[in-house]
């Protein structure tokens, strides 16, 4: 978009651990990982991972990176999933110690997103959830789930929350799994500044489609707080490179981000493996940058194709701003309108 | 459960209808069909559909023979499906029109439900969402979906509204396809005469856990008003007989809705295409009794395995609980134990 | 592609119903199907389903309109799947004069094939497979379903038989579910006129690759018959148009299509509900040829990027070739190439 | 069953990292690991996996604790997963020299097999796929990975080779994906010492019945080598205990292993990421021995409920082997049999 603002997970430049292999390439530091991410074409912003890029010991530290890359902190995710402390829950341990920790772990990361004059924390507690059915009382930790994060919110009102939904993975179910759950979530808060972050692949792997799930946040409110970008092949969260799977879904989002008033960051979050981490990101910047150019040129045009229900209407429109440049699509397209 | 009440969708017994296939068994009456529910072991209560079962002109022939065989009408469920002039939405259309037209059907099928004492409208609008991206307005359609809904529900205060939420078919995308979805829509209408439905298989298919959807139903308001039994293979809607795929996550349903002071109907909504209808119920209702025995017998112990959540014990009570009666593996268990 | 052979299943333009509703729109005769067909761009081959199009009864008059259209008829489908009688399987019912009958039916399709100069049945035998577990004896059922292929295939040995895998529906579980599945059967039938088709959207949600599947085919003695082509949202078999979900696919296909000689017919089954069917048709043949396009222009590239590894590279071509007449892309891209 | 014979995959015991966590608990060393293994019911056998457990300089030591323990290796997993060398491919590499690297190190393996009296070699070449659409050249790389496979078995014909398939993971396609890829390729491969390793938790991600998968590796040329069990929520590899999501399946895959002739092992290969590993092991270990009395008190029944085709009466079996010694079922159960 004209003004889209785009930011990075860190991470996506280190950790390519998998379950089986430790790491496919040697991890850089944090500071070199910001080195790359500020090369990375039309990326202004970062979110920083707890434990992984940020902690009290280096905040000053990772400060004047940020100050000589010119890079905004956009938000801080504490660490609930690498630490194996929470490695049952943080937010809705069972165990009121637990949930106190990552409650106090938490209000120490918020204190360094004031540090970093980064608004907004995107809570993933990724283990927060269970996997064994009859394993888990649903009605306590849902519940403590609540008042974690109520307390948290309504501590730091200068901050914005939000929470990022995901159906599954480390847990096999997680608490926070899709967009309805977690926009229930944050309005039984009773927060304002509680809402949520749509992260594409996550919506894929839940059977959503993200243009729907933008107007879900909205009218809950106005609670879409934060996007994350990938791509999968729709049955497993595989952080892949936005557009090479997908191409249509993509135009949709950013048409209903637009619509729908959205004004945070694009942030690319990402899994390259086997890939270069900075270029992999970029290639996701310019397939947002080639999408959005085209709801710029035919924003009216799609209201329209949404209004008129008419499929056949919106697959001419999409075979025209996917086609490579006019050519043979164009002239046979002219032939059938003749008939 | 001990006083659990059983009820079945009519048409179970009826329609075998496929895409392919115009019906692999010949259509009973809707007489016949009460005939046969009524000789199901247990079952109470019908839930009738609009223009299938129930109509204007047939609501006395109807009354009388619930009378007759000792039936209350548990449910009416508008025809928003099998009607060709909604198949393109109904309560969420982008015709005022229809909009109106599906008010106003739904309003005599409120009326016809009075008529029966019936209490609960079981709203499922099929037709409502949408199949192909970028050919539909989410934020105008989710909308008039709502108001609609509320309208309705509000001009209509002793009866309860339960919305069955269905991730897709037959649309590809339902815009009630999830729990919080529709949790979400039931808030916003203000009502409290709106609830949920929770099929067990359309939560199967959207990757819910039942169980959870109950108390995410609990925590919005006491919202789950309705349940619709069957099993399927975990990605369509299969309709199968309760039981014949998963057995576990049934002991959990059943442990919830006690748990969570469920008083309402368990209904059997399942298609028998190439079985007998009466017997593929009266199987679903069997396991849903054995499950209950379970549950009756086990309630506190399964309220500790909730709370422990260890996976290993909860593993050693299902092979307890499941085993058929006694037998070899107990002494196993034993050998195990004494290590 | 520049010599591509569009056809369309005739069905395709009729039949609107689905479990719930009869039918979303008026059904045409199959002659004026047959009309409608003939003035889609590029359509010349028709595919003739049994009970539905085609029947002893009126060969005569669809060879006549045939002839008049200037249509040629690529395969016959014989109706192993509207017709009850088949409800429990065909070819593999455990009942051999079920069975019987199915061969006989086929070998009265056979015959007509050959007075229509059509060279190939395409074998979709819907009711062969089994819903529940521990409900059908895979040994016997799977040897009955190869003998009766392997019997019609060696006693028409001028006709090709090919087998259209689908993982599930009508049935939950079919016996030809997958492209290895259907391979090793072909196989098994020791014959070498028995070979596959792959539906696209068959392929889609047994989460294959269509690609690779049509390698995988080449490997198994050249046995790639026919291809069917729609779209899906990857779980259900939706029969959408071709290119409204997915895109990049596609290009894969027409590519793997190209380098493994296949010669055989594109042909396009959907199911256009709600949807103009001859437009929806017209639709996926424009997309087709939009895809070939870049296949004809990049064929020598798309190799060299398979060989590569390298999805970076390979996101950047795509960026390039579904780029809608250069533009803002193009300079970022330049800039990232810059650094 | 009563002569079943169980193993686990060593590393059961072990690893369980995952992306986000580089490990939940401490990893214990291999020969604790074969202690606690020793020790768990009914085990006496082992899979050694590469780099992890077995490696030519820890031969001699794990030859001598197997000893000590009781303990046959009954298989060997080469590494071709956790070493970063192999992070596109092995066995179907595009790098000569990878390839060659690839059954150089298995070579070795092979003889390390020999050392230790084991006979088979249980192949998961688990980054043998690609992730990215156009990024492989399918036709290349599955003919490497064929002639790969075909030289190692060729040339250790006293061995058996047997491929494990996975639908993806690590990568997000596999080569080896579903049954009839796996045994396309290993009947391709020539070698009769080449067939299959069925893991439960694959079959279930890939869709399949393992009951029919069973059938089809028998009708392969009996290429049915090796099982794996493991349980998981359908959609994605959860490695859990056995019985903990479905049951009815298992009593299936027991009855057809049976039927089926299989003589092989029955070893557990699970991620106990948060539970104590040896016993949820042996959790799985006494739901097989459950499942098998069931089969072998019933083979018959069974039998005869395949053939009749009839889900209801195969509902009614399954209601009494999976009660709870009797009960209130039963009586109702007599009260629908006297209608």
């Amino acid at each position: 978009m004209a003004n889209s603002k785009y930011s990075v997970v860190l991470g996506n430049l280190g950790n390519t651990r998998d379950r089986f292999c430790s790491g496919y390439k040697e991890n850089p530091t944090t500071l070199e990982m910001l080195k790359r991410a500020a090369q990375i074409p039309q990326v202004c912003g970062i979110e920083l991972v707890g434990t992984w890029d940020i902690r009290p010991d280096n905040v000053r530290e990772i400060q004047t990176a940020l100050k000589d890359y010119g890079l905004q902190c956009v938000s801080i995710i504490p660490d609930l999933f690498a630490n194996r402390f929470f490695w049952k829950g943080s937010y809705s341990s069972n165990d009121a110690k637990i949930r106190r920790e990552a409650i106090q772990y938490t209000t120490k990361m918020c204190d360094i997103a004031r540090e970093l004059d980064c608004p907004l924390m995107n809570l993933w507690p990724g283990q927060d959830g269970y996997d064994y059915l009859l394993s888990a009382d649903y009605e306590n930790e849902i519940a403590w789930l609540c008042e974690s994060i109520a307390e948290l919110a309504s501590s730091h009102q200068d901050l914005r929350f939000s929470l990022e939904y995901k159906p599954k993975e480390p847990r096999t179910h997680s608490y926070m799994a899709r967009t309805g759950d977690a926009l229930l979530l944050a309005r039984e808060t009773g927060c304002t500044n509680v809402g949520i972050t749509i992260d594409t692949g996550h919506a894929f792997i839940g059977g959503e489609v993200v243009g729907e799930a933008i107007v879900l946040a909205k009218r809950a409110g106005n609670r879409l707080f934060h996007m994350h970008f990938n791509d999968n092949h729709t049955t497993t969260d595989d952080d892949m490179i936005v557009g090479t799977v997908h191409s249509i879904c993509y135009i949709e989002v950013i048409y209903w981000l637009r619509r729908c008033g959205y004004t945070g960051w694009l942030s690319m979050d990402q899994y390259p493996y086997r890939e270069d981490g900075a270029n992999a990101i970029g290639e996701s910047i310019l397939w947002l940058e080639q999408f959005s150019a085209i709801v710029d040129n035919s924003a009216d045009e799609i209201t329209d194709l949404l209004r008129n229900q008419d499929p056949i209407a919106t697959s001419r429109f999409l075979r025209r701003v996917l086609a490579p440049g006019g050519g043979v699509s164009e002239k046979i397209l002219d032939e059938i309108e003749a008939d």
